[in-house]
């Protein structure tokens, strides 16, 4: 399985992924699912992948290729984020038709991707590429994509992603909805990628890799549990725990 | 959808269920889906329902028949929660076996139960029982369940409930891993039924019923949502939002 997400800010862009892989519950491996393509003071691009793992290097070898190749298209020549993602979902089903026609066992070859990033004067923009290619793109008001295993860490994301949150808070925030994940579902784990991309930057932006032993994913996932206990401490009483004063004697 | 969930801390017991019924998405209702049995000083059960609802409804109804009639076996007469897991789970295959019998289109006639209660001087406990007609139970590491609609409400208990927790505490943190879930999905909704059963009352235990102009309920969810927010602020920095002091001149 697989979580990742993305939030668009006032501020900027954040990218968020696990990194676990499984073809069964006994065979797990570590692989990256964050890719950045980034042409300084031009454009900057990052592709976050889910499905199929064969696909997605697919994918993501077939981008790499086209830009080495100076193809006709590629993500340095295309204008606009819309057609970037136009592009990448046309190779995302290519892929997939090209091992749907070996196959002989009906297997699922579907992925699905988030790609985020800007070009030029754009505005930052973050797009859904499903596994039929098609596409979808952030709002205001709903500013945060999500692929893979997305249900545990949404209500956060519900609750707190707004286009004026910090980059920095958003990014945390980010990161609790990783952490609540991984307690949740095994099969999405470390190290956590992230990596904050600031409006009109146009350059690859902090990127951070954290195992669970890195110092502040570990603070970061112990204090988050002593606010919650926090805010539960702070929720209203029930009636009988509060009983009315008794009237003055 | 539903979501359904209980807690078993050593103070007793919590249920908590939405009222959300649909048969696609231009078809609501709603429904409640907690079933109380109580035999004051004896013994007291609460079954919580998700699934097919003339299946859920067909179970209910036919427990209340069996005590009516004073079947030979019925849950007024099973001496301990372990038998009455089994019976239940019982009536639940055989229900969905008479549905199957009469269908012509393949419908998913399943249903999943928590019975959760206690008899005499058993010590309380909840079990799961499955559309197959077996069950689990909870455990000290593991005090809670949940039917339905379980992911977006899960980390929430997987980080809070424990058996140390009190009865009130664990109580709100069920309504908090409710609001959470109707938020994110619009298929779970209200009003909330939340019952606490204490340890050893052997009787009916607190009742409410929360719609979403409740005022308890609705301070409930924004205190909550002001706390996570504080939560947040009080995640550790980046090591470049709180860049090390300068070394004395």
């Amino acid at each position: 399985m697989t979580y990742c997400l993305t939030a668009h800010v006032t501020g900027g862009l954040i990218f968020c992924s696990d990194s676990r892989t499984n073809a069964g519950t006994d065979n797990v491996s570590i692989y990256s699912k964050m890719h950045t393509f980034c042409w300084p003071g031009d454009r900057f691009f990052c592709l976050l992948s889910a499905g199929n793992l064969a696909t997605t290097q697919g994918v993501v070898k077939r981008l790499q290729q086209d830009m080495d190749q100076n193809a006709a298209i590629h993500l340095l020549n295309l204008p606009s984020m819309a057609e970037a993602a136009d592009y990448v979902g046309l190779i995302n089903a290519e892929i997939q038709r090209n091992q749907v026609s070996r196959d002989t066992a009906n297997t699922n070859f579907e992925a699905t991707f988030i790609l985020g990033g800007q070009i030029a004067a754009e505005i930052p923009a973050t797009y859904m590429i499903y596994p039929q290619g098609n596409y979808i793109h952030e709002s205001a008001d709903h500013p945060f994509l999500q692929i893979g295993e997305i249900k545990y860490g949404k209500p956060i994301l519900d609750r707190v992603i707004s286009p004026e949150l910090s980059l920095e808070a958003a990014a945390r925030c980010a990161l609790v909805s990783m952490n609540s994940t991984m307690r949740s579902n095994v099969t999405v784990g470390p190290p956590v990628e992230l990596l904050i991309y600031e409006t009109n930057s146009l350059q690859m932006g902090r990127y951070l890799s954290l195992t669970e032993e890195d110092r502040f994913y570990r603070t970061l996932g112990e204090r988050w549990s002593q606010g919650l206990l926090r805010a539960l401490d702070d929720l209203p009483p029930f009636s009988w725990e509060n009983p009315p004063l008794a009237p003055p004697a």
